[in-house]
Formats: structure tokens, sequence, C-alpha cells
């Protein structure tokens, strides 16, 4: 079990699966239980409201589903698009990459808007085509909100401004794998029709739960889909909805239980209080990042993630070293550079029941490996850097003041 | 959390979830790891072979998903078979009216061998159909080994030998839900093509892995099957197998964990024990049933489950009252009747990891429960009538000896 | 780990230590803290106001000792009495015999009034001695209020009464070890001067804190009693109290939550309710025993235990082959006998957060063990009895109404 | 329950109780158990053996009670000694304070030898008085090995020089609550007669587990020592481990299985692996003070702790608002300055298991709040400097290589 063990604490930095809260564990901690007794549908009923908080919506309908987030990209693209639809969608990163691959796959006709990996989407270009569609052949805009590979946030409230302004009917379907919880998100406010996230992301959660969110105009759709769907098709779960069971299949006792703890937690700090940790834990590693003298893989500040921070790594160093040696050297858990920016990047996750003395242990290590590999960086600068920041920023803890 | 407390333990008898050991519990009580270190590969690697074991396969191709057994349906399905493709399933209760629900809107061409609920696969008329497909339209066979909601366990083998007997190559596809694990099952000596569980039930954990194992004749129709498939490519999973890194998506950590420790639990007692035990504790609920003067609703005793026992009571009282009355008063968890055998009968669900003593603890509270609601059972006679068998088929505990 | 590893739970009904219910194992699943932080002394003062309501006392002062019941023993004896100080106190079985045994090496000059084992305190002869002893020179009345080893509870407001009578002004120390929590208890109304239990009895914890609560009369003694003390000190305690750190050692963090959460349990049920379950659990208990054709080792009725029941073999059985066999082939931990029982008696712990169906389970598996041992006892026969009193008594769980 | 809730992981750098490891945690979570069933004795001789390692003795004999360090304490002096006797004790801060508080409370003869808090014990002064004792007149040298209070080791070869060269039969008792484990102890080479920690410190247990190792004089000391005890005396265990029993009393099932899972860690880990690795820790945190230009309160290096370093803060400064601060905003608890030197130095403890990242965090944070608080820090000098040693003495993790 233990195969790989060394003392203390493996520090976990990347950015999924993150770390899990010991009250959640512990909420976890337990046998199971028949979900058709009284107990679990009272339980789910309540979880279905609250959890329509962390999307800030009120007129949507939330799905727990027991999946991944590729399951969950299918049950969005699926319930509310049909074989041959015209997809607007954005490349910018690995996780976009292979959500386009799904929606292909899936037989969509994907109309990709490309932009250099550290890049947000091209929103121009979505401005062109949405102009030139004066037929409303887009039926969908696709968007990942925070590319996890790159550290790039896309400016939702833009995409809706541009929707509006060509009065497009488009649907608006949005990737909050790694923003939900943790990133300003706003589902009625920028009129997004599917957003979805996962639970071993922001929520702190272990995997196992796609969190799907429809918009009575994306429910509308589900009806006429034509795509072939049953275990993510909505409809079973909406049945059984009205039927006050909740449940078309066996959900996760532990991961409800987990669900309400998470959920607990998060509203005990404050959804607001939470998604300003993460800006402030996001700004103290790209201040230490700057310190160390290297490159943000982010382009442009107005596309900085607060959930991730990729960072680019001098030509004569592979960043799959820094990972590698982070875990055999420090126990500290790093994300590698995926795909184009293999061996070019590594990123360090920021996200989820976090806070900022961990997030210093994990600068301290990657300053120590950088010096492993052999680049020259000064000791101590990195942290220097975000100390000053963190320490005129981080407020008291409310509960103990 | 607790808010329908009662002192004890809860006694779960339903037909899955069903009860973690308290060492699964514990190897789950951890926190979230970088499934991209080398440990997880390693992990799964060894996983992916043990599993092997428990599907009596050498030569099939095991797949973790992180889904239900809905999910796993879906799974041996979309990789094996082309939408309009012909399958002779049958129709014997709820479970299996439910996969069949699933290929229907998957668009298969189902032709459905249906039975009275309480009896087994009708395998004459697969025989006939099977002798008249002389042109091979009949591309998949499915079947449910273990009808949950009746308590019919079909014969497997004899299903086999009538298509090696007419020398059909129709695919051979296996829900062994509540089967594997529990049941005997023999994956390369039935010639299984595909054979699928989930964690909830007879391995004793969560609910959140499909686990499904593919003959390689299934591996080959998947690489020509033309059904639409993302999340449960099984192409995706075979990609990382030769990259050596084995996931696709993200997997639940704790459940892995869980699966090492479930599978050594099952190794360590003897898989043929295991099913032996089950055997022994399926007995003697029926011994029981028979001493209420109740009847089994599995009509023949060839049929008769060695997972669950659906009990049939009499007209005059509303089973539904009996499961609700074993919550509310005794802290026993039992099955409802589902669909056509709806407040007709209750079931007993005997999977797992369970002992002899927890068994004679949930039949006394049901001779309880019967008399509650106005049956007139002798108290005791179920208990007596199992423990006269049981006192006589126990084995001493091997490692106690 | 798991060298004596079996399928399914272990059926734990030795009297103690008890099952732990899920809610204590959740609420002690955590890390170390801080015990000087704010949060610990702010819990510890609400769990010390809380846990006088298990002893029905407002007058008494609580300590938390990291310690078993033998230390809350001493604890209770050398902070109110001195070296030479003449003790009267009851022989009825292995524990009050300990407990003795400690007197006398803590010494004391111990005044002892023996019963058979299976009989209760003789109250006649300490009338007597009261009576004689116009000089005052008994210091203190020590009794264990329920003898673990024969199942014999005492009356304590008969010796409170007797005391008032001679108004004799001895203190009134009692061993509640395996009663309170479980058997009505009334430290107040009885005029006990010093109360004990151990957290791994009724109130269902691991072992690990002896919890003793003190009248004023017993504090007012304990600043003159000259006994050598320090770990068992309550001075100490009480100055840690009076600053408001409350700790003179570190606590264990896990014991101090698990004790919040088994308080909370037994308040949700009610303390009555949890004294009334007792009761019933015993009478099943009992009639069962009586059913089967046994003796009850208690002599009387008014000395029947409601937490534990000692039943005698015939002379031609070895009771200590009944506990082995339990354990050997039903994964069943049942009582030993002790000392003059031993070999003569086994018994049967009933006391903790316990249900209905765990108890039959149990009675059905001595059941077993007892035909396997050669006794012709007719199966079911102990489990119809304990039914036909459940069946009539179990009340609905409050919360599932 | 979350009352002090704050997000994220609380950095627990208080010199005891430590952070216990997840494994630990997970072996631990577990209902109780028979401790008469074979399964406890049967682990329990295991455990008495493999604990001997732990203090480097192969006659020794350990004691695992069910007490805290207090405890320990407690039974190395009374099973050792009786009332009267004259012990030589050091005064270097306050856990040595406290300790020879219990000695004279206990009515022994205490010939105090007093250093200022920071220094060490005066081992010139010891020689003196073993000189003069022509007439072995000291019975006992009681020493704490690593005074938790200042941060202060002593050298415990050197005493054993002193006894050796003065042939004096005085028993040599050690505290080793802060040490064992962590620091590098001898017990049959330096001739210790009576070793003992405490299962909160460097094991990484919770509280409630004394270990006490007495060496084959003490064992004999202990059939003539008149000291009164019960709970503690030793008398009690042997009669159980010649029994093959092993248990007087009730131990907490859930601290054995943490204890076997705790040496098991150790043993992986290797133990002077261990050692060396809180020896670095160490270091790094003085490095760290120096760069903060504050003062260790130990005043020379031959006293050095490396489990716990007490750091003098500069006169305007209250240390206990440091303390506070660090628990308020940055959820990390550091130890109060005690006694003479509260207010005037801070504690951070570095024991147990725990790594070098998770150290960094904690002098991060250390760093803030200096900042906080007015001192004139430079950030990132301490974790710069601390890095600069780390970076190159942190070994690779042996099983990930």
């Amino acid at each position: 079990m233990d195969n790989y063990y060394g003392p203390g604490r493996n520090h976990l930095f990347v950015p999924g699966p993150v770390n899990i809260p010991e009250q959640v564990l512990r909420a976890m901690n337990r046998n199971n239980e028949d979900y058709r007794s009284p107990a679990i549908p009272a339980m789910t009923k309540v979880l279905l409201e609250d959890v329509k908080k962390i999307f800030k919506t009120i007129a949507g309908t939330p799905f727990l589903i027991p999946t991944t987030g590729t399951g969950a990209w299918e049950s969005a693209l699926t319930n509310t698009l049909s074989p041959g639809d015209r997809i607007v969608s954005f490349l910018i990163g690995q996780f976009s990459l292979l959500w386009i691959d799904q929606m292909q796959r899936l037989n969509f006709n994907v109309d990709v808007i490309e932009s250099d990996w550290g890049a947000g989407a091209n929103l121009e270009v979505l401005g062109s085509k949405l102009a030139a569609d004066t037929g409303h052949t887009i039926k969908a805009i696709c968007i990942v909100h925070n590319e996890t590979a790159t550290g790039v946030t896309n400016n939702l409230a833009a995409v809706r401004k541009l929707l509006d302004h060509y009065q497009h009917p488009a649907l608006f379907l949005v990737d909050g794998v790694s923003s939900i919880c943790a990133l300003d998100f706003r589902m009625d406010e920028w009129g997004v029709d599917v957003a979805l996230t996962g639970s071993q992301k922001a929520l702190s959660l272990p995997t196992g739960m796609g969190i799907v969110c429809a918009s009575p105009k994306a429910l509308e759709a589900s009806k006429t889909s034509k795509s072939v769907r049953v275990f993510f098709d909505w409809k079973d779960y909406l049945k059984f909805y009205k039927m006050g069971t909740f449940w078309p299949y066996t959900p996760s006792i532990q991961l409800l239980y987990g669900l309400r703890e998470a959920l607990d937690l998060l509203f005990e700090e404050g959804l607001d209080n939470v998604i300003e940790r993460h800006t402030r834990l996001a700004k103290a590693t790209r201040l230490a990042v700057e310190a160390w003298g290297l490159k943000n893989c982010t382009q442009k500040e107005e596309w900085f993630s607060d959930t991730v921070t990729a960072v680019v790594v001098p030509s004569y160093i592979d960043s799959s070293e820094i990972v590698r040696r982070g875990w055999k050297r420090y126990n500290l858990s790093l994300g590698l550079g995926l795909n184009k920016v293999a061996g070019k990047v590594f990123r360090i996750g920021h996200l989820g029941n976090l806070n900022e003395l961990q997030l210093l242990g994990c600068l301290a290590g990657v300053e120590m490996i950088l010096k492993d590999v052999g680049y020259p960086v000064k000791l101590g600068s990195g942290v220097a850097a975000a100390c000053a920041f963190l320490q005129n920023s981080i407020p008291m803890i409310p509960s103990r003041i």
C-alpha cells in the first residue's frame, strides 16, 4: 500500500485532484446506505438546492453524475445538441483540445478557433463568426473557463456580451472544471446554459462526481436533442427528481456526504472569500515566479489563472525533470507540462481547500528543485516576494478573531 | 448529517450497495494523490492483473471505469456493437428490463425473450432463434447473470453450450453486477465476451467503479463498432495502457486503494470460499422463508439466487410497508419490490462481506416485521431453520483455528 | 494487521470495550491539535458541563483523566482518603475484588463484606456496621454499581438510605464503570460522593478516558487527604480549571472529539431512552437464557444487570470453550468467566450503542455454539423468546417516524 | 465541532502533540475489539519486542501504559524508589521543574541542580555530588533528555561516564519524552535504567500511551520499592506478561494498532534516518532563526535540541502575541513560552513525522508573524538560509529512486 512511502505529508500541488480537508475525509468515512431509504432523497433534495449556489444560479437545474469531468462534458454536449450541429469552440490548450476531440468523436461539426498555447480564447474571431452567422447555424459556443494546461482564464462575460450583441441564440456551454468554487463564476448573470465541474477540483473531494448545471434553455434543448445517450441522459434524472427519489441509478453515498461537508465548508468561509483566497494565492505564486526570473506561460495578465500557474522553464531544462524531482526528493507533487508544452512548463495548482503556508512550503520546494536542476535561482527569492504580498493581504481567520 | 439517527448499527440487507468492511473503509480514508506520479500507475498495473481473477479470465482485458453499473452496461454495448445490430436479450425482471431499455435507446435492434418475473431466461427460445439464424444476424446475446429484482440466476454455461452447438458467432455479453465475486463465474470457460460488475455489489466498496472485462473477441469487435462513444470508449484506456500511465482521465484514488484492499480480502478468504459462503447464507435465508410459510419469488430451484432472495408476501400485505417498517423500527434496510412486483415482494440481499450472525440478526428482524404487519409468523421459526442448517455447515475461520 | 481475518463484522458482545458507533469513529478520525489553542479549552468547558448530565449531577465536578477504569478507581480513593482510613467495601465478583485489592495496596483499612459470586452487596451487614460505627471510623463506603463479572447490579439508593438512616458521614464512592450511561444513575439524588466510569463502556468510545465526578463533599475531602498522588491529583485539574486552560497535561484530542460526539448521540436519543433500551436488551437476553434452559449467574431478580448477563453452563461444559468457539467459528466475541466462575459462566455484554437486531444475531450465535459444545439447546428457542418480547416493546426510531 | 474553522491544513508546530501521519490515522480508524481474544495478546507480544528498538535496548522490559508523560514519570519513580530516597535531578526548564515537583510530592528527597533556563544540566555539580557520595545515599539520577521548554538537549553519555567514573550505583532515570524516536538514544549503551516517552511526541500518535522501559536493574529495584502504587505498578504488567495475556486492564485497541503502524513507518524509514531527518530539520530551523537576527534560547551549541527550537524575541515584543497571531491569521500552531520564559520565547516544534517543505511553510509563516508584530525581519531571509542548507542535504526518498 505504501510502496512509495516518504516521511511527512505529500505536498499536493497538481491542479487536481486536490487536497481533501480532514472534515470531508471524516464525513466520507462511513458504510454504505440504502439509497432508497428516506434519508438519501431528503439529503439529495437539499444538496441540489445548495449546489446551485456554487454556480450562482437560481434558474438552473443541477445533476450530480457518478462520473468525471470527461463524462460531464459528454453530458453537457449530448443532452443539448444533435449530431452534425455546428459548435464554435476554442483550442487553447490540452483540455480544450480534449473537449474538442470529444465533440468531433460525438459527430458534432466543430468550428475551432485556435490560439497559441498560453493565450486565451480569441473573441474577435468569435465575434466575426457570430456576425456572419445570420442564419444561426451555430448551435453552441463551447468554452473552457480555465484552461488547466496553460493557466489561462477566459472572459465569460465577454462571450455573453458578444452573443447578446449579435442576438445570437447559440447555447453557451462552459467547462468550469478548474474554475467553479475557485474563480468568479456567475451562471445566471452570464447566461451560461450548461456549466460543469468535477468533484476533485476546487470542491476538494475525491474524484467521482461530475456536477452539471443546466439552464432552462438547455433543459428545453435536451427535449429535442437527437444525440444518443442513456447513462448521461438528463431525462432519467428529471424523472426521478419528479418522483422525489432522485436517483436513476446508485449514487456514491460517501460522495454525497462529502459534498454536503464540502459545501458547508465553502458556505462557512463564504464563497466570495473563497474566491478572494484563490486570487491571493495565485498572486503570490505569480510574484514568486517573477522573482525567480521565470516566465508565466500565460501571455497576458487578463488571462492569468487564479487556480493554476504554468511556469515556463529555460530551454536547457526539461520541466518533467522538475516534476519528477519534486516527487522523488521533496514529496512535492507538481503538474507536468502537457502535449505542446511538455518539457517546457511545469504547473503549480493552487486551488481547493488550501492556505498560504501550504503554498509557501510548495514555493520553497520549487526553489530548491530549480537549483537542483541547474537553474540559477536565488533561494528564498520567490518566497520573499510571495510573503511580502501575503503579509499585507491575508485576513484574520474570522472564526478565531 | 445524522437526521435519521437510530442507536446501533444499520442492518444493511439491500442487494447493493452493501456493507463495506472496516478494512476497506480504512484503506479509503486518505487524501487525494497525483495520479500521474509513478505510484498510481504501478498500483493500477497490479490491480488490472488481479481484477481478472474475479472474472476467472486470463485472456480478458479489464477496464476500471469511474461510473456505475448502468455506465458499465453502456460501455459493454457501445464498444462492441453498432447501431441497428440485432441483440437477443432476456426480459425477466427490472434490471434486465432497464438494460433492454438502454439497448433500445442506444438504437440496437433488440429481440426480447420474455419470461414471467420469477422465472429465468428462456433458453429454449434462445435455441430456436440461434437455430433459425443461419445468416448470423444476431450479433450479441445479452444476459443478466443474476436478476436482482426477482432473485433469479441464469445458467450461463447453458447459454454458451447453445452458442457452441449452433456454432453461432454472436458475442456473449453478461451483466454480472449482482453475481461476480459472489456466484460462480467463469469468463474464459464460458466464453463470455464482456462481463461487468459494479464496485458497490459483492466487492463491498462504495459506488463509483464500473468494472468491465473484455475478451479478445470483444476487443476485436470494438475496433469496428460504429456506436458513438467517448467517455466509455475502450480505445482511450487501451492507449493509456500502452503508454503505461493507464488513465485517460482522473480515477478515484480512494476507490483504487479500496479495490486493492477488497481484492486482498477476497484472495485471503479464497474466492471459492467466498462463493461457498454466499451459497450458505442464501440457503439459510431460503430455509427461513420456507419456515415462515412464505414463497420465494423465484419459481424453480435451478434459478435460486445466492445473492438476493425475493420473498413474496400474502396479497393482504403491502411489501413496501415491510421495508418501511424495517427502517423505521429496527434499523434494518431491506430491498423494495420493483415495478411488476412492487408491493408484492421484499428482498433480502445477502451478498458481499457478510457473515452468518449478521444474516441471522436480519432474519430475526424480518420475523418481527412480519408480525408487525399482521402476518401470523411463528417468531423464531425462520432463525431456527437457518441455524439448524448453519450450525452444521459453517466452517471454522481458517486464520483462527 | 489482519492476522485473524474473518469475513463480515465482528460481533462484539464482551462487556467492554464495546462497539463504537460510526459517528464517533468519524469524529475521532483527525490529526492532533495544539491543546493550548483557544479551541480545546472552549470545547473542554462545554464538555465538562455536558458530562455532568450522564451522572445526573449539578453539584459535581468532573475530571476527564487520561487513564482507564483502574486509574479512575485510584483517583477516587487517593483524592478523598488517607492511608489507614477505614473503608467498607463489598466483595461480590472479580471487579469488586480488584478494587478491594487496590484499596489494600494503597494502604487503606478495608472492611470487606463478602457475598457469593452472583449475589449483590449485603446491605444488612452494611447496616449493622453503620449502626455500630457511632465513632464514625468508617470513612467511606465503596461499591461497584454493576459487577461486570457476575452481572449483578447493586441498589445504590438503598445504600444512601442506610447512610442517611444512621446519619453516617462516610463518603459514598461508586464504581459506575459498567453502569453509567446504561443504568439508572443519580449522583445528586443518591448522594454519591465520587462516581466514575471509563470511556470504553456504555459511552462507546475507545479506552483511554477515566471519567470521575466528585461531589462538593468529596472535593472538600481532597483538600485534606494524605494519600500520595500526583498524576491522579484533582488539585492540578482544579488549578487549570481556574486558569481556563483546563489541562494539567496533554489530553487525547481524539477522545475529546469522540466524547463530544458520544454525548451528542446520547442526548439525541435521550438518556432515559438509552437506559430503557438497555433494560429492553437485557430483558430479551434473560428471556433467551431461560428459553435455553440455562441459569443466570445472578441469584435474584432484584440484582439482574441490564448491561451484562453471566450465563451459567452445565458442569459438563467448559464455558471458556464457548467463548473460544464464538471467536473461532462465528466471529462472535463473548466474555469469559473470571476467577471463581472461570469455566462456569460466559458473559453477554449488552451495553453501549447497540440495537436489538445486533443482539439477536448474537443470541442466535450463542445457540449454535451451545449446540456445538454438546448442550441440547433447541435452536431458535432463545431468539424466539427474545423476539416475542422485543416485538412488543421496541419503539419506533423517533427521527424516522 | 469546527467552531474555529479556517481553510486549508493546520500547521502544527508545537513540540507535541505532533502531526499524525495518514497511515497511522488509517490504522486507528477501527472499532473496539475484545482484548482477551488471541489477536490482541499476539499483537502485543510483537509490539513489546519491537518497541524496544526505539530505546535501543535488548535487556530492557517495556510497559505500554494507558497514561501520559506525567504518568510515565510517576511509573518510573514509584516502581524504582522508596519515599525519602535521595534523587539528584536537574532544573533547567518547565518540564524538569514539573518532574521535580512530582518527585517532591511523591515524598522523595530531591537534590536539585539548577541551571539557567537555556542552559543544560550542570554535570560538574553532578560530578562533585557523586564524588562526595561515598555512602551511596543518592539512589537515582533523574534527567530530562530534552527540555521541551527551552530546547536544550542534555548529554546522557556524559552522565553515564560520571556514574561509571565514580562507580556509583545510582539508578539512571531518563525522561525521553521529546527525544526518543527523534534524537540519538541508546538505553543499553548508556546504562539507562528507566527511559520513557509519550505516544504523542516523536512517535506521532495521539496522546494516551506512556511508554516506559526498565533495565534489569530497575526491575530488580521495583521488587523492593516501597512507594505506594497500583495503577502504575509494573508488577501487574509482569504478572500478565507471564500469563501471556499481557494486559492487567483494558488497553486502547486503537493505540495498539496505531503504535504498530508508527513503528512500521519508523523501521521503514530506518531509525537512524529518522534521527538524521530531525537533525536536518533542526539545523534548518536554527539557520532561519539566525538569519532573522534572533537568538536561540539555548545558550550553547552542545545543547541545541533537534526536536524543538525556542526562539528569544526582543524585549519589546510579547512572544505570546506571536503564538496567538500564528493561530488567528496563518493557521499555524507554535509553542508558547512557559513559566520563566513566558512572553520571552516562542517555540517551534520540529519532531515527529514531518518533512522539509512542511517546516519551510512554518518558517515562512513565522517571518510574516514577526513582521506583523513589528520586528524588522527581512521577509524570505530565514527560508533562504534554511533552503540553502536543505537543498544540499535532503536525501532522495529511498522508495522513489
